[in-house]
C-alpha cells in the first residue's frame, strides 16, 4: 500500500500509554528523534503495537507547522 | 515560546517550492530523514524560509497516523 | 500495509483537478457517496491517480466533525 | 447552515463509546460503509448522539489521505 | 445545523484571496482578532464568501495547539 | 519563536479538564469569545497550564472550516 501523505517516517515503537479511548505511542524515527502519536485504543490493538515494533509515522504535509527561533 | 504539540523536530530547510497560495517546504530532521510541510505562501515569507535555515517541524500527536507493513 | 486511521473507505477516483502545488481528487466510496481529497500534486503523480483507479480514502477519526440538522 | 468542508456524508449513528474526555462515534454512511469519529464527550452530549440518530460526517478535504494497493 | 466541533467563532469576512485550487479567507471574530482559513476555491464559491459576509470559523478542539511565552 | 500557523490568538486560560490521556483547555481570546483545545495530558503539565495563565491558541489555516447560516 502506498499513501498520498508525503511523510512516512520509518521508526521503532519506544513506548505505549493506553487510555480509555485513546492510546499514546512514541516512535523513534532516528537516533534521538522521536515522534509521538495519539491513536484510538482499538487501532493500537488492531496493529498489535508494542515496544520494539517497526512502524511508520505517517503525516500529511498540511498538518506540519514550521517554527523558527 | 513553548508549544503543546508533542512533536517539534529540529531540522534544516532543504527545499522550498512556491505556489499561488501555498508553499511546500522540505526539512531534514536527521540524516536522510525528511519532513515535508505545506504552509501558506505568506507564512513562508514571514518566516523568511530558505534553503539551509534552521527550523522546527511542529506536529500535533493527534495528526500522526501509524502504519505497519 | 495497515494504518491506525480508523477510516479507510474503498472507492474509485471520479475526478482529478490539478493545481500549482495541490491536486483535488474526488472518490466515489458508495453509489452516490463521494469524498473529496486535497493532496500535493507530487503525491497525486507518485500514486498515478486517474479517473477509474481504485483507491482508499483514509481519514483519522479525530478529523471527523459530526453535524446534526 | 452550510459548511466549507467539501465532505458532509449523511449517515446514521451505529455505535457510541464514551471515554473520560472523548467519545467515539461510528456512523454508517452507506450500507456497509462506516465512518468513525472521535469528538469531545461534551459535544456528543450537546448533540444528543445515540444509536439510530441521523447525522452528517463532515470532513475537510485536506484531512483525507489517499492510499493505493 | 449543529456541529460537534467545540469552536464556532462568529465573525465577518475581511479578506478573500483566490488561488488555483484553494482560497484564503480572513475572518474578524472580535475587534482586532482575526482567524485565517484556507478552503477550496469551489467551497468559497458555493458559500458566496465576500468581504462583509457574516460567517462562523469552525475549529475542532483537537486542531488547536497551545503556545506559551 | 515564530510559527507558520497563520492563527496565534492571544488569550487567557479559563478552564482545564484533565482526562486519562488528553486534557481539555478553554481559552478566552476576546471578551466572550472562547476557544477550546484538546491537548495531551503531559503537554498540559509541561506548559503548567492553569486558570488565568496567558497563552496563545495556535491554529493552522487549513484546519479552519467556514460555516454560513
Amino acid at each position: 500500500m502506498q499513501v498520498s501523505a508525503r511523510n512516512a517516517l520509518k521508526g521503532t515503537v519506544k513506548n505505549v500509554v493506553v487510555g480509555s479511548v485513546n492510546t499514546e505511542v512514541t516512535i523513534e524515527v532516528a537516533p534521538g528523534v522521536e515522534v509521538t502519536a495519539i491513536i484510538t485504543k482499538s487501532s493500537a490493538e488492531n496493529l498489535k503495537l508494542a515496544e520494539g515494533k517497526e512502524v511508520y509515522a505517517v503525516i500529511k504535509s498540511s498538518d506540519v507547522i514550521i517554527a523558527v527561533d
